[in-house]
């Protein structure tokens, strides 16, 4: 079997690799035969130059050839969608239907879409205008390549080359090398091949879209630490994303991860009372969603102890047997949740339900568990670790004191929600846990679960550290997410034809600007 | 002569200090008497706390109080000009005309007014709406203290209790613990005495405003890697930011940093021509200006040789020869300068003018240097350090080509400067230069030095690794610097009256919103 070729600089090359590694279908545990190549330094240095390259051009690029690029390639994808949803099926176990084909490629095909339309109207730049003392901003290249890294969980919407961070270097007007997950490189191999077709059709330069499959772990920290890379985006463990961070950092590397979240979910006693079984079945349905394989999956459940929550204890039960258990993505997450629940186990708690694996390819039984909040607190640390998969804790409290209890030993998460009654009886201790949430995660729900995250100009895909490395940054949603991965630059008494033509003093195309501290399109 | 005491939870108190320090007037290189702690570990876990619960009721205080608190501080700090200046010019030897009076203590009651201004518009918290899917987000509070470390060179404008990072932390609900610079502590302690006043007058918390004067190392590295910090704001030199960059990167605490910066300017061939006398004596005047002790003093230019290069060079002698030398901030500012010089000849660098220090108090004369762009391209590491101080090294290159070679070694800055003919004469190779230098600095500027950052909405104080931490944010310049020390918030299904209320659908104030993609005040 050949060698699958990376792609450099407009070239499909195999390159001087060190080693191959090939993916395993999850639902029959069976490897592939296609090998793909681990690559070594020499690939690394000629995508860091061919990208440095590629991006200055992109820097100078026009917002209207950039859309266009993204445009094409959301087109290609979508009419490919038969054969991308059935290799990734092949490499993650995830069902065609309605999964892949009718969910995740159309929500990709949407943000490269959406990231157009953002790059087209110019919001992300946040044009600044300061007549008076002649000095203008926004935001805007950094005419250095991205590195992107991509999670296992989703084989599209996320993926190093066709995903959000993709999308938001491209927009930003910078070259992206991607890094795609070893887990799924023939969807990733297709999705690249797409992506090249566009970035030929868009005239944009060769090395605008390039892809690694493998790096040896010293190389993935060479690449985030390398004086050419610009910035990094990351999706994944929080392993692996703190010692990316760690290299990052140390060269003054900007790195957006997004990592590990266990996205707790309060249940106030009115609502429990109010709704225990349509609670129950909500709850088990989000746990359960995709095999639990979600960042924003609800691995922690808080509720106060009543008769209301015992209702609610069984009825949960009751789902998490009923519902069916699906295929991991790979070997590694059922391992890690075999791990996981054992070190629930070891710090006090009890498996309600499931707790084992399955007989036929990566499967394990949808898993509650269950602790009372007085030991919850004796170990919070190691019962707030998140387990990835179809696996959640329920902590039972005493009173509403515990329950702040519980929430102020809390890392940063990505999301929290609090589900409260119909008739505001819950209304006082809701503003006191909302208080206590808000400063703890990114983004904030009511009556809702976290898992299915909109692509909404106002969503936070983020939070506070460790479930990212920054509060102020979301890795969903537009304009914001472009930001990202773009520098601020100031033009000071800059002569009117240089300046880029959205700062110029016309606004023939009507862009919404900040203009002496007012917004204007005029 | 008994130690004076820090502010902790609105009392001043000894704490348990572990050591003393005392100013020296620059002027006349005398210890002035006053004793100032070093504070404890036991301090620094009280601030902590303190602030802990003080920014929780800052995050739900009214933009009306955080805007009024700011307002009264300003007019505090301008009943009191007189005698601020006369301390900061003890502690400084800054003049007092127009320098501390006229300038540095106008523009910080105008920041701090300014920031107040930011807070009631809104415009910071960049509220936007998703009305369809009824997601909501806007930048809030950390709900966590701010560290800020303030410089030795601006014992008003950027003091760590009065300055543009004490503003914005303030600005965006959250209390601050200011670590006071050692070179001027009877101004910060004046200024805190003025900000504790307005904090009791604005009915916010105690803890609201705390000072520290002086930490040893360790706990410098403590406080910016605790648990209970929110972010850190920290403005000096680039040893002790990337010392503290470290400590708070491990703990992944957001850092914002401000450190050594070159700043160069570009002269092109046309200009020289055109105008050597008058930007010989443009240049001349921003090196020496407050003894050059800014952190956008040009300490770079690059020019082509030419007869009129000559022209200009000789010009420039003449003016760094005939501009006062002024008083530096301290003795270790005259250190900085002789080890600094010392290192630009031993990589090659030859004086023109200048080159040693001067008799009375800490002086040092106006020291321009030269190296031929080759020399410089010899050993463009060593030539491109910041030596902070009346100090400028000439490149003069053979060719544009050497130019842009030149260019390309240089690190970020936080300004770049170009000088074009008005002829239009050097319009090609500007735009070669400006793409180069786009990429490198976070401030471009026409035909302008960088000194005086003015205090607007589309200024960038900030730009690549190393002259900050993250080339996305600015140090100055309202609302953007808010954004800086807030968190990302969003609000998913969030019931209407639960919302903060610039994100309920009535929209009274008339707040500029990005609604569905368009900016609406309505």
């Amino acid at each position: 079997m050949a060698m699958k070729p990376i792609l450099i600089n407009g070239e499909w090359q195999l390159g001087d690799y060190v080693g191959s590694f090939q993916a395993t279908n999850p639902t029959t545990a069976q490897t592939i035969a296609t090998e793909y190549p681990i690559s070594g330094r020499g690939d690394l240095e000629l995508a860091l130059n061919a990208g440095v390259a590629a991006s200055r051009e992109l820097a100078q690029s026009s917002a209207e050839q950039r859309a266009t690029f993204l445009e094409h390639y959301a087109d290609l994808i979508e009419a490919n969608r038969q054969q991308l949803s059935e290799l990734a099926h092949s490499e993650t176990g995830l069902p065609i239907e309605p999964r892949l084909n009718s969910v995740e490629l159309p929500r990709t095909v949407n943000q490269l879409r959406q990231a157009a339309n953002a790059v087209r109207n110019h919001t992300w730049e946040l044009a600044t205008i300061d007549t008076k003392a002649n000095i203008r901003s926004l935001y805007g290249s950094l005419a250095a390549p991205v590195a992107i890294f991509g999670p296992n969980n989703f084989p599209f919407a996320y993926n190093a080359i066709a995903g959000s961070d993709f999308a938001s270097a491209i927009a930003a007007g910078n070259a992206v090398i991607a890094k795609g997950h070893p887990s799924h490189p023939a969807t990733t191999e297709r999705l690249a091949q797409l992506a090249h077709e566009a970035v030929v059709a868009a005239r944009l330069p060769a090395a605008s879209v390039q892809l690694l499959y493998g790096l040896p772990d010293e190389l993935g920290l060479a690449l985030v630490s390398h004086p050419l890379i610009g910035a990094i985006g990351f999706t994944g463990s929080r392993r692996a994303g703190l010692a990316l961070k760690a290299a990052a950092d140390q060269a003054g590397k900007a790195i957006y991860l997004e990592m590990s979240s266990i996205n707790p979910v309060v249940m106030l006693a009115g609502a429990v009372t109010e709704r225990a079984e349509a609670l129950a079945a909500e709850f088990a349905g989000s746990c359960t969603l995709g095999a639990g394989q979600f960042c924003t999956n609800p691995g922690l459940l808080i509720l106060e102890h009543s008769a209301a929550s015992n209702d609610f204890i069984e009825a949960t039960k009751t789902h998490f047997s009923q519902y069916p258990s699906l295929t991991l993505l790979n070997q590694g997450v059922l391992a890690g949740i075999e791990e996981g629940i054992s070190a629930l186990q070891d710090a006090g708690a009890q498996v309600l339900v499931g707790g084992h694996g399955l007989d036929d390819g990566y499967r394990y039984a949808n898993s509650l568990l269950y602790v009372a909040g007085n030991s919850f607190l004796a170990n919070p640390q190691a019962l707030s670790h998140e387990v990835f998969g179809p696996v959640s804790l329920i902590v039972e409290c005493a009173d509403q004191a515990e329950v702040l209890q519980v929430l102020d030993c809390l890392e940063g998460n990505l999301t929290g929600s609090i589900y409260s009654s119909s008739a505001g009886t819950d209304e006082a201790f809701y503003q006191v846990v909302a208080e206590r949430l808000r400063a703890k995660v990114g983004r904030l729900l009511n009556d809702k679960m976290p898992t299915g995250v909109a692509v909404s100009s106002a969503m936070n895909h983020g939070g506070p550290y460790p479930a990212t490395g920054h509060a102020g940054w979301t890795a969903v949603g537009f304009p914001a997410t472009i930001r990202r991965f773009a520098a601020l630059h100031c033009y000071d008494n800059v002569r009117e034809s240089r300046l880029p033509s959205i700062l110029q003093n016309a606004n023939p195309q009507a862009i919404w600007r900040l203009v002496d501290e007012q917004w204007s399109n005029a």
